[in-house]
């Protein structure tokens, strides 16, 4: 484990800090200690020092600098919205803040591009390039709220994702400032790149690790005119799986495509008002198909010709979402999901992604595991790309982390993923909750690789250290 | 500049090549020294002291055992097709082919996924998933000859990427032999992915001088069933260069969209007859603009309203390619250009690269430098993504990177490429040619960065030392 570099800030530090930043934006205070404290990540505690929200590059670097000399420990938080620890300061020292560097900079439409300061809302970002036409598609569930350097520290995914790639893909170009507090780009505002290593891909998912992102310039593409959307719902959780793998093998590409099994539905309408879904006994997921496009007719003929595919499944009757309140409200009950789930006792939102086609191989999985352990699993996400989220409940245990038979069991469905193709985080990020599961996916050698970038970019490990793996083992 | 890290190789090291690869793979006859010492890159030629064939990763780890002991320089090569000199053994040593691991491992239509070895040919690969109905998307104009092993390394584009994207947005995960001799796979197959530092796309692009790629995962996405391609000769070349930017800000994404200048199509006609391309006193650029999809109508409709668009400029009569055999003569034009300029003396091709929208800048500019330094100047490549291929000419020079006229006048260039957002590799990669160059693009700070992951993965300098980068300055 990793421990504090140095016993403790010093008074003399908060003051410096107060000058770079300003007094007003540097709290000791208990209450924003505590609220700083904790992200959305089950129900972990650990106080910051100090809080420091700063506005702008220089700031950082100039606070970089001092806690690079001085050892002292730095977690950089966006919205504190993260599901893996990412942004607890579990070592204590500064918890940098980017929430006042809120500014989106420019919306290039000559070159489909925004430039972005990283504490933009995500769902501000996206509402304020669409009043241009333009589309920045990454949408995490928690759009509403998370930062868009958040979603670029974990690499976010979302609903879109399955047509439209992940936050990596729309990347083009960040200002970080490194532990060091020099500032640079990682790269240039263009669509092709062969110049040199790839440092923007190795930032995005770094989970705040190796620098602090500053301005963050992302492509964007043409908004399409329409989306439809429609409702199916499948008598055999894992004939659900199949259906997902046979709508892509078919040529279609389905801007959505997520699953919600019926325990997980049967527990979201208890909190979201819907008619939209008929919940029958012999209902054992739904999935939530969405097309989109500009050509209304088209859209229509996909969806008519999916329907058909699906036909050959034991499918109850589709609903199709005829304008934009019924869309909104399917897409509610989808985003709602995790919140009403985490409300009901079950523990973290696993994040397991798989090939696709391995879906059903890994619901049967993860359902045969909570028989065997005697818990309740409950599975929904982002089936299109076999992004599965599972979480677990088991009476009397309120968080899964530190116990030691749900460790246990979280593990064998890990082995599992592994077995699979597949992986342990697809869009959360390992922050500091996944970090025991790493040596399932890893050999010694990728563990040596990423140590020794960490200690490229950081070499006094002050930077969210142990994150994602403990430098020193 | 890099220095060889020792004399030379002994007798004793070959026989143990032999011993692992089988005598009749290890070549150390001047024929093959001299056929391995060139790629396409100018006229430069370096040979090396032996060519080793391996057929396996388990004989790469080997080899490069061996090499890593006894800091034998090794230079990994594919097809030899590159144009930034990486496979270029400028410090003796080891070349190692990889032209005998040329296996397609398994095409996955379950999961859109195919498995591939280095040595095969991308037009082989494309061909071979086309089959299944799967698309491939990148292909670099010499995609008949070059392997996807080199695409990987160079993160090489095509004609496709302005709608598709380029290698590095199919790469899914690699096996890599490090220096070590360690094999390690760099992710999972997986569409999304959260897990650790993005070792993958570290890789991609690294140009063989972290590691050698021996397994690829790639993506596919379903293939598409029609393609429409027309021509648009344009009396104004900065013209022809907005027009680009317009059609993409009207909301259509073209699967091409090539750019050639009317110099460039005059040298082209020499050696390919077409009756497609009238070359008129009053035409200055021609856009080849290709769009895709499943339905012909809805293609039509696109390439009638990019028609109406484009008739705000001054342009010629637009050709349509009507079938087959037409597009690909306007294909066999396009991918023919590097080839015949070359012929005809220009020197290396480069391969600046700007935000879309800056292209009549970069155009003018290009052009203003010929004048300025008499030279000639011809451009063409991806304008659809701001990739812009520029080659140079002046009589009685015939190498641009020996001479100091050329030289200053290609910085020249790079520094305005860079004043517009750009870079100077948007797909060949930097390798020997391009590494003067890099101190226009990057700050110290970056280069420390690229160094240090350099060390981390080949602390001995053993893999490709000398490109990109020089290690130690």
């Amino acid at each position: 484990m990793e421990t504090l570099a140095t016993p403790s800030l010093t008074a003399i530090h908060i003051e410096s800090f107060k000058k770079i930043v300003g007094e007003q934006f540097v709290f000791v205070d208990e209450e924003s200690l505590n609220n700083y404290g904790h992200d959305e990540t089950e129900n972990l505690h650990y106080s910051p020092e100090v809080v420091i929200k700063p506005r702008t590059a220089e700031e950082i670097s100039a606070i970089l600098k001092i806690c690079n000399k001085e050892r002292i420990p730095v977690t950089p938080r966006g919205a504190g919205t993260g599901l893996s620890g990412g942004a607890l300061p579990h070592l204590g020292g500064v918890l940098l803040s980017t929430e006042r560097m809120n500014s989106i900079l420019s919306i290039d439409d000559r070159n489909l591009q925004v430039t972005t300061e990283p504490g933009v809302i995500t769902e501000v970002l996206q509402n304020a390039v669409k009043e241009k036409n333009l589309f920045y598609p990454p949408d995490p569930s928690s759009r509403g709220s998370c930062f868009i350097g958040g979603n670029i520290a974990e690499n976010s995914g979302g609903p879109k994702a399955v047509k439209y790639g992940v936050v990596k893909d729309y990347v083009l170009n960040l200002e970080v400032v490194l532990p060091s507090g020099e500032i640079i780009w990682t790269g240039s505002n263009v669509l092709k790149n062969s110049t040199g290593y790839n440092l923007t891909q190795l930032i995005v998912g770094s989970e705040g690790t190796l620098g602090i992102v500053t301005k963050i310039v992302l492509r964007l593409i043409p908004l399409p005119a329409y989306d439809v959307l429609m409702l199916v719902p499948f008598k055999n959780l894992e004939q659900a799986g199949e259906a997902v793998s046979s709508i892509f093998r078919a040529g279609f590409v389905p801007s959505a495509m997520e699953l919600m099994e019926i325990d997980s539905l049967k527990i979201v309408s208890k909190f979201v008002d819907s008619t939209a879904i008929a919940i029958t006994d012999d209902t054992a997921a739904h999935l939530i198909i969405e097309v989109d496009g500009n050509n209304m007719d088209l859209l229509m003929g996909e969806m008519e010709a999916i329907s058909n595919l699906l036909s050959q499944y034991d499918i109850g009757e589709i609903y199709f979402a005829d304008d934009a309140q019924q869309k909104a409200e399917l897409w509610k009950l989808r985003r709602r999901v995790a919140e009403a789930v985490k409300l009901i006792g079950y523990t973290i939102e696993e994040d397991t992604v798989v090939p696709r086609a391995e879906l059903p191989a890994l619901i049967k999985g993860a359902k045969d595991l909570g028989k065997k352990h005697d818990f309740e699993v409950v599975c929904y996400g982002h089936a299109g790309d076999g992004n599965l989220h599972i979480r677990i409940r088991k009476e009397g245990i309120p968080n899964s982390h530190g116990n030691a038979v749900m460790t246990a069991a979280l593990r064998e469905l890990f082995d599992l993923v592994k077995s699979l193709g597949g992986t342990i985080s697809g869009e959360h990020g390992i922050g500091l909750i996944q970090k025991p599961y790493m040596d399932i996916i890893f050999r010694e050698a990728n563990f040596r690789l990423m140590r020794d970038i960490k200690k490229a970019f950081d070499p006094n490990n002050i930077l969210n250290a142990g994150k994602i793996f403990d430098l020193h083992t």
